[in-house]
């Protein structure tokens, strides 16, 4: 680790000192939880943001991934100069409980058996995965966080967040997020899930060391990977374009620019991605349902809360699209929480929260700022 | 075959008496048809109905399938007293080219060589299928259509009939239909192809007699499945409802009611489909574009048509949503074709075309009556 690396944080492991408490009624014990952190936390320790990252995100939120060597993966919201400053806010990001960057997940050697956990790892929640890191901001000595930040899954965690520790967050930014899967969401995971499970390579989940069930897990990023995009935006990316040939080759190569695409999708995947992660943390998306576990109404889960919200969400995001953000915004309203709730242009889709989107960074921005003068 | 058999033409099979060519440029032989029809011809030949099926449909529209013992896929339109009536209508539908219900396709004999074609059937097109369906009116004695009547991509074949063969269709009804594949029908395809090819036993497409590739295949129909229901359907039919369960199982069995559902979709479609059917018949449909078949311009492939068109698409189709009917009328128009369309509500997605649907029926009646009076 360099100097800059020591400033920033980065690559960093803590083992939990505590088992952890899981919503199915296990317990894990020896967690690790990968993390970056980027700034400094001030005097009063009043600085600090967690960013939760989406499904197949990871800690490398502002800087470069060790094993890809792209740019962190939300560097147009993370930076100097940018929303969310490492001049002006104590940022941390945490792999998820069950992920494979360094966080335990079944890739993880279970200490039981000195094997990985494969199938034997537990269940998990989305509420797992924020209690991780409650426990890694207690180990980092941050007690309550300026705001908790995530799209997509980041923003399950940020909603989750305010409703298992509503004194611990002043504020939650939720971009195109959801507070349940719905039956489509679910569909879509279960055809990943299936993708997976019917290759032979993945054995029952005990792969590792073997050979990773990669053809499975390549078709499930592709599945997924279209609900990520808009019609409309994979209609004015590769409409009916064909791959560096003049004509349908009348075979089953690629022939569309939109197969090819979605084959490097797929490809490209499995080289950073671990099958069972996969499976665990769809399976904790799909068991997400914020109003379920409040006695069936979304409201209760944030009764008499003090934390502020902003939520966001994408014209053209048909994954979580922006009435789920509204039914959000309904239930807030409800519980007489403060929130501020945007839908934005976009052709870009689900996705569009990961790309250039100079309104959210404007949202974003006035959004901490106020609640920093609070 | 008994004598309802005889008088309603089931399950009959007929090998075309020339070689087929195709749009690749190659030439099929011994082509056999399989067909069934339903009614006479009448005296002047004018009372024919050609019925186009969708992907995995066949040509059992208004018999029992003879492998699943279930009523025809198209009895809600196709029967005594319904719009397309056999005592009024010489109705025939015929198994698509490339098919596996008895047309020659992938899984047929390759006279050259006594074995399946399998990889080595030639890749064929949409007007393909057409050119088939059209050896086989020849065959029965049918010069001129009353109309062609299809939903899905038989709506496609029911738009290229009229482009390839104007002056014998008088009428074209198309259903839930597109005249082109767009990027995202092309993505989800090509995650089905990509699913069928990653499982083992394809083995290249030899599989026959050995064992198919009925994982992969059951991905391919899980994931298309979803695109043939709404959002919306798919939350008023299942939601978050559980399996016959009281609450989550923590595992990875079929939690949710969409998960059971959509794994039966898969393992019952397997029963009845050949995987390399899939991926020719769905390599058929990616390459449909009737306007980049005709100078890029859609009107042109009706220019001077006096044949008459009835559309109709669903509201909550996003499949071939309303928008690619529309596009369609506008080319009609531009064509200076007889063209209505009617958007139909339903919450049922693309599937609403095979379900109950009062206004379809009522607006494919009142069409095919004011055709037959011209």
């Amino acid at each position: 680790m360099n100097a800059h690396d020591q400033r920033f944080g980065l690559d960093r492991r803590v083992t939990l000192a505590l088992p952890l408490a899981l919503d199915s009624g296990a317990a894990l014990a020896h967690v690790e939880i990968a993390y970056e952190s980027y700034g400094t936390l001030n005097a009063d320790a009043s600085n600090a943001i967690l960013i939760c990252h989406a499904l197949t995100g990871d800690q490398h939120v502002a800087a470069n991934h060790p094993r890809t060597g792209k740019p962190g993966w939300w560097t147009r919201l993370v930076g100097e100069g940018k929303p969310i400053d490492p001049a002006r806010h104590f940022i941390v990001c945490a792999n998820v409980l069950g992920g494979c960057m360094g966080s335990t997940g079944p890739g993880s050697t279970d200490p039981a058996t000195g094997k990985p956990y494969a199938m034997a790892f537990p269940v998990i929640t989305i509420r797992d995965m924020v209690r991780a890191q409650a426990a890694l901001l207690d180990h980092l000595g941050v007690g309550t966080l300026l705001a908790v930040v995530g799209g997509s899954m980041g923003g399950m965690q940020a909603l989750e967040w305010a409703a298992t520790y509503p004194t611990r967050v002043r504020s939650v930014v939720g971009i195109a997020t959801a507070a349940r899967h719905s039956a489509q969401n679910i569909a879509f995971h279960e055809v990943g899930r299936q993708a997976i499970m019917a290759d032979p390579n993945w054995a029952g989940g005990n792969y590792y060391g073997v050979g990773a069930p990669t053809a499975g897990l390549a078709v499930a990023r592709m599945a997924a990977h279209i609900t990520y995009l808009s019609e409309e935006g994979l209609t004015a990316k590769f409409g009916r374009r064909l791959q560096s040939r003049d004509a349908l080759s009348f075979g089953f190569d690629a022939d569309f620019q939109v197969e090819s695409y979605l084959r490097h999708q797929g490809l490209s995947f499995v080289e950073r991605f671990d099958a069972n992660s996969y499976l665990y943390i769809t399976r904790a998306m799909d068991y997400f349902d914020m109003a379920e576990a409040h006695g069936g109404r979304l409201a209760n889960a944030f009764t008499n809360t003090a934390t502020r919200f902003a939520l966001v969400s994408f014209t053209s995001d048909w994954l979580y699209p922006t009435s789920e953000s509204r039914r959000i915004v309904r239930a807030l309203n409800a519980a007489n929480a403060h929130v501020s709730f945007v839908e934005l242009e976009s052709p870009h889709g689900h996705d569009a929260f990961l790309l250039d989107a100079p309104e959210m960074n404007r949202v974003v921005d006035g959004f901490l700022r106020a609640v920093e003068t609070l």
